[in-house]
């Protein structure tokens, strides 16, 4: 953070505190996986976002507590989730942690397989199922939601030569702001960029990055995690307050 | 309608008023719509409803008044609305008298080409504009929404063999409820089934049905459009009062 | 159910199977509420249904399985759920039953003190919590999508003379469709009848309904409920399939 | 616009240029409007932004095409719209020309009596209509979407001692995004604060501001219109294009 002056105008400038979090196991286990993402997917898109200034740590699974302190948590507002193989190793208790951060306001980034990992069917209320196929297809993300943000910098698609296939139907919730629908060569659709608002915090979920595909090597696709990571972190409103409340008016009066 | 009476209980039975709006132009000008359609869009779709027991009439726009009086128009429950050609030939002050019945809780499915009509730009307050393309491509139509009534009796989608290609982006605002994507050949994808609620009323529009394909013999297109039609005709609220209002409670008195 | 053959034409009656579920214990243990529901709110509410032609049955937490069992939710389309101080008392795996059936195409009606039940949190995804006081105060339900079935045969508002104020923020997803906002006597608002789509299952939540209130009494409460009942018993599509997917199309070929 | 570079970091300042649009009238007709906006409601709303560094400007009704050239709009990002009673002297040619802008990523805010305004019936495909009343009757805003932008840097919620009733039904399509709602001492509640994408374009309509109550004076008031103004300012997608398309793939070879 820094502040600049001119005149009697002060700016104040405050980098967005990003966590990238990774399971970081198919790099360290599959070649195939280890010759695209040697240093593992948490690195190539902490890489990809460098041009965008954002303050950015990175976090997997092996570390205690995996990386995802309180203190930590509570210095980040945007998280960004990549997982696959081992959404049942996220220990619950940091999955709490993770669910209370979002509802007060930390925003949640779920790319690819992380649509299966407890934090997002947490807080989805669903299965967050889908259908699926390895069959290095080409994929066409079709903006659908001109004016959003997430949609910034972006022409009329995105084009990935090969991925991972995800279709319909996608056991989520309608999202709050359809911003993607994917084209796969296989014949099916996907909702690929959802967002939605949960309390004080903001989600999207953003289909792209099978771990044997150089996705996140693709400048669009890093530019929209870029513009999610600035929704999310975008201000919001007042803590809420629950329970027991004084009346404002006079009861039995009128 | 009629009533039923079995010991205490008295069943009534109302049948939900369908008109078929139906330009009818290029039936009667393209040997090749003739061809497929010899009596009209109108007539193959009012066919396809028989099963589904609904009184059904059809209205042309070469009829007095488009064939959508005000008597006409205030005994149908829902009105189908397929036009393409003539869009500007349909009067205004039909149009508006169309729009007051929808506000007041006319049920609207718009088909297809309907996408550029008056009715359905001035429900929608857009452009309604799209891609297209006349390929004779693959379309497959998935449900993003199965417990849309919309979708009931349909697979995981409809597949048509041969359709004109509509493409994202869609310019209507974001549907309040999306229950098909389409997948089309060539490599777009679009929303094909939007549900809106406005006042009173409810709006489908669904996409497919070009004149030079037999769509509306599909018995699974058919069944979408005899749900949209149950959907659109199901009962809704009182009619909202506006204007100036007596206050319900003491003013100053807390 | 039974059939009616007129003609040629046969129509099929099938009762809506409504399983109406309460905790049941204020009305064993607080006089003043057994006084209002002397054979507890599922009995009230039960009768009040009685003109609206379903079948009926109704399970307390007491019965074994909180009588949910599997076989009775898998003859029940839609479920009503009133509970308030025993939420932890639902088993986990009863829960866990309740919330597959949702999904899988049974409604669900939540209501007042339902808000902190654990099947609703698990669907909701959210804390559900909100701000409330017991003051006696009036309430007035204003419709505010009178194109909705469940606000069919209301006016513009309903108005309770006395109930708990249930105030905003409401820790809830954006309801896909908000048919109803409430006004209290002192002071706030809130969202009183949510709709949810949940894959196959439709999900509402209905506000009034405090242990100390008559309001299960109030025949335009009862019609709500009874709205939103046939709403969450309409015809929804096909069970999803999930998992790998063969390609509809050729893979490298284009 | 200004640049600041920093060692190798070069950063770029650009206002977000606002237009505050006022029809102009009750305040040079009425004196009890004079006293408390002499200078305008425009002016007065003017000078509430200026603390937020927006580059703001004034249009007024009798100016030379509404002071709503083609040049002037090409320059605004975000315009603020107040109107009342004279609506109908808008003309159709500058009406359409904000529209196109609107759809074409221009942000709009709407403000009070603006609802009945030709430009946001236009957009919003319903009539706009409402209940009202002049009592001076206080009102309560509501934040009920916490996460949102438009809420950040308000309590949980804005109170106003004197203001005009604005009541459900509100005849606009379900909002997008429902931020705030409103609690009047008479009775009613209304959907104040309500969000919506249209193509490119991001429109706020915003409750308060009856001509005869000093509610632009107030900072919270003006806190929401600076909020809007930012988020209806944020970076938006592409351009779409619309009509024929060529294929992506290859037809008719799968």
């Amino acid at each position: 953070m820094f502040k600049i002056t001119i005149g009697s105008t002060t700016l104040e400038f405050k980098s967005i505190h990003v966590l990238i979090w990774n399971e970081f196991i198919h790099e360290q286990t599959t070649p195939a996986v280890a010759e695209i993402y040697p240093e593992g997917i948490h690195t190539a898109i902490a890489e990809g976002l460098r041009p965008y200034n954002f303050h950015i740590r990175t976090a997997t699974l092996e570390q205690p507590q995996h990386g995802l302190t309180n203190e930590i948590l509570s210095q980040t507002d945007v998280l960004i989730w990549w997982g696959h193989t081992a959404h049942d190793q996220v220990s619950d208790e940091v999955v709490e942690r993770v669910y209370q951060r979002v509802l007060n306001g930390m925003g949640l980034i779920v790319l690819h397989s992380g649509h299966f990992s407890k934090i997002f069917k947490k807080l989805m209320g669903t299965s967050c199922d889908l259908k699926w196929r390895e069959a290095n297809e080409k994929q066409r993300l079709w903006v659908v939601d001109p004016a959003h943000p997430i949609a910034s910098g972006v022409g009329q698609y995105i084009e990935l030569e090969e991925e991972e296939m995800y279709g319909e139907f996608f056991d989520v919730p309608a999202p709050d702001q359809l911003v993607f629908i994917s084209w796969f060569e296989g014949g099916e659709v996907f909702r690929s960029g959802c967002a939605y608002h949960r309390r004080q915090g903001k989600i999207f979920y953003f289909q792209p990055g099978h771990e044997i595909h150089p996705t996140y090597y693709n400048k669009e696709i890093i530019r929209v995690i870029a513009n999610a990571v600035n929704w999310a972190a975008s201000p919001f409103g007042a803590t809420p307050t629950f329970g027991y409340t004084e009346p404002h008016e006079g009861i039995g009066e009128m």
